[in-house]
């Protein structure tokens, strides 16, 4: 077996990899992100190689620190390499590639090995890609789902459970802050884990983090629910379907999400907190994720679907995603309005869409008979059982239970954006109004984002606040500023865009 | 301007990055291959971002090995850093990904931002894997061919120069040694570049060099072709279409092979060397790049079409690729049966391809009418013209001209495989046969690969050899073996695959 000294390379790379001199890399016949097998007593380890001829020396192997948990050896020791073979799983990539179906065991593997790190970042991405152009059918999600969920972590709660979701894509959807609270008032137990902001001004855990500390282990979550009946919890270190986020990492640079991976990753999320009833938001509109009613039904049909294979009970509610939910966004904006509405002084259409929503769950229940769940929803909200509610969960997260809308702190630097002429506001942009806000520093600065002072169809004034930016640090403002002025984030409706030429 | 204190990282990772400390990076919303803005005095380059929490420190940022040449900065001297935007390159990206056409301008932007190494591997992966499924029209395979070109060198050779090409993926094809020779004896201008083996146990350059030295500047090959009308050089080092070999890197282990991609490839390579004439040999059969004769002939009119639209004749040969081309693979193997054809002594079907080829060249030259062009080819070849300017090209490339077939130094490490059984061959497997010459050390030791006693349709009887496997190492022929018992190399009809039960 031959055998090469260790030089420890202290950067982590997030891949299994290893650095091997030029020559001997050659004399193996092996090219960059080739396997090789580092054996180190009981030890074995598949890692991927990289290639130099500055960093080590010939006879030498650079161990970089990611192997380090899973390779026992030390600077200078010796260690025997060999050139691993391809993992199955590559195969199975590239027979979806070829656009073949796959088997339970082959999804099994390609999400195992992208959880070893033994898959490269480039043949995630080309199982990705190829999700996205050759597609999965019903079957392969459903393997996918399952294997996902076996893979990680899951939580049994040890009695009845229901869930509610939202596919994203639309900026200010804080009715989670709503939805829980009106449920678990109700009776229902709702363990609601949510995600912090990829790509959006404020996720859900962002937003509710202003509120209280949202980061808890599995037995805290467990007493959670069984004392108060519902919590909004940070997801991402309950290792609940784990592969997501390493497919979110690959996702989230080629701007791509595979419908059978975003069916698959919601899904295996909601198993493994083993829901027996879900409630799915799918914004529909332009700049939502999904832009036309047609697709709306079909990609809820297909949730419906997969539910039902898995066990768990779907029903969707496409909802207007043209514009954002509600008149604010950013973490701090939004969790201010979320208990306005809680203490009945928020705008209709929250209200309308969290008790609509929060009502599909009593129905499906069989707390309330099909088209009366939303009453039912709206007197708790208005009665203040929801706002009492809500305060026991805070509390209970570690919060401040008496917390008012207006003890919450805005950014103090801001900026208000007026009509330039009188008319009906056509468009209210949601890709602007979404990098507005992050220019403004969201959802890492809880107190930047933007509040609208007018919708979709409001009559406005010239010189009336149409939007407000809120920034805490003056130099965000200005970059906040710049992005306004390039991305318009409203229309109005005979408003003159630009006038040429320029003088 | 936000500074940050250089700390030299000495790794070259084959993309232009910086290593920023976690909190950093989070103070600025920067994720992990999200790019920086790095300035020095007046050097700007833009770099993707690691991000770790151990190798910098706040306020540090890590330069690695590759941004050395393009920022001259030290270790502990003062670097601004600020977020870059994204290339418009990404967009374009995402745009073909959507499935839209591209322009010209964008096409050249996404191969220079390739070749200045703006785009992430993800990037350009997802880049391919749209070309793969989504495609390309013959407008933007054009655009892209000559984006390619001009990202490159081009040789002015100053008079007309004739080209050859095969596409590939048939082991064994060891045809350019002969046509080159045809050729320049009859008075064409042919400068041969070839590429080293990427996946196959011989690249053309890789056979070449077994006879002489194949690495040369662009004058010292203006002055090649000048004097003796032909060449046979490694094209790596010339920079002609660089892009090519990025995206390979890329393709390679995606096992990718898009064809809008192939064409720009090719025709760029013939493209920068002025080429106004072109053969192309299309190996057909399976195991070969095309497998079944339609297939052949779409991919040959697609060259036809796009070679009339940058200036080139093309013609094409759709020719047998099903088994290896002649009795043996690998580099030695491969030049001493060059050799041994160009002296009259070599097979038919080596002869019979070669100067189909080879004539196909005359006729579009106007040196034969139509149908008469291969025998012109077989005239020049038996007559020992062709191999006298075989050893006139040896002779000005460095090698020795009056080297015989038997001079060539094989492997002495050998095993031969028998017939086990009467019968005729019914395959011979193209993969098979590639593996095992890989196995057995080629390229890199040259005296490797395999010889073929017997071909697709003769018969054989039980105990004659079939094929006899060449290594330069103990332990490599050893692998070869173990390779050919898993992997079988030839099927007789009638032979006997597998005994079950095993005893």
């Amino acid at each position: 077996m031959p055998t090469y000294k260790v030089r420890m390379i202290d950067i982590d790379t997030g891949e299994k990899s290893v650095i091997m001199n030029e020559q001997d890399a050659k004399g193996l016949m092996l090219r960059v992100h080739d396997r090789v097998m580092l054996t180190k007593g009981s030890s074995k380890v598949v890692a991927r190689v990289d290639i130099s001829d500055t960093v080590v020396r010939g006879g030498e192997v650079g161990i970089y620190a990611d192997l380090r948990p899973v390779l026992p050896v030390a600077e200078g020791e010796k260690i025997e390499l060999t050139v691993a073979p391809t993992p199955p799983s590559v195969d199975y990539i590239r027979k979806k590639m070829r656009g073949e179906k796959l088997t339970k065991t082959e999804i099994s593997r390609i999400v195992k090995d992208t959880i070893s790190h033994s898959l490269s970042e480039l043949e995630i991405a080309a199982f990705l890609m190829a999700e996205e152009y050759v597609g999965m059918d019903m079957d392969e999600i459903e393997d996918l789902t399952r294997a996902m969920v076996e893979s990680g972590n899951v939580i049994d709660f040890g009695e009845s459970v229901v869930d509610k979701h939202s596919i994203g894509g639309v900026p200010g959807n804080k009715v989670t802050l709503l939805i829980v609270p009106i449920v678990a008032a109700a009776g229902l137990k709702i363990p609601k884990t949510s995600s912090r902001a990829i790509t959006s001004p404020s996720g859900t855990a962002d937003t509710m983090e202003v509120l209280a500390p949202v980061e808890f282990g599995v037995d805290e979550l467990k007493l959670l629910l069984q004392k108060v009946g519902g919590y909004i919890a940070w997801g991402g270190s309950l290792n609940l379907a784990p592969a997501d986020d390493l497919f979110i990492r690959i996702e989230h640079p080629l701007s791509i999400d595979p419908k059978s991976q975003m069916l698959a990753s919601i899904m295996a999320k909601k198993m493994a907190v083993g829901a027996s009833t879900l409630v799915l938001d799918i914004p529909t509109g332009k700049g939502a994720k999904v832009e036309n009613f047609e697709d709306a039904r079909r990609l809820g049909n297909e949730f419906i679907d997969l539910g039902s294979r898995l066990g768990i009970k779907v029903r969707c509610g496409i909802t207007y995603g043209g514009q954002p939910v509600g008149h604010t966004v950013g973490p701090a904006l939004e969790a201010k309005e979320a208990l306005e509405t809680l203490m009945d002084k928020g705008p209709n259409s929250l209200i309308e869409k969290s008790t609509s929503l929060a009502g599909m769950l009593f129905e499906m229940n069989g707390m309330a008979v099909k088209g009366n769940g939303q009453a039912i929803a709206k007197d708790i909200l208005r009665s203040g059982r929801a706002h009492a509610k809500m305060q026991e969960i805070i509390e209970r997260q570690g919060g401040d239970p008496k917390i008012k809308p207006d003890d919450i702190r805005l950014g103090d630097k801001r900026f208000v954006i007026t009509a330039p002429t009188d008319g009906y506001v056509s468009v209210i942009s949601n890709s602007a109004i979404s990098a507005i806000a992050k220019a403004a520093g969201a959802p890492v600065d809880k107190g930047a984002g933007v509040r609208l002072y007018a919708k979709m169809g409001y009559a406005v004034k010239k010189g009336d606040p149409v939007i407000e930016i809120f920034a805490e640090r003056e130099q965000r403002l200005r970059e906040a500023q710049s992005v306004a002025s390039l991305k318009p984030p409203f229309m109005i409706e005979g408003m003159l865009l630009e006038e040429l030429p320029g003088f």
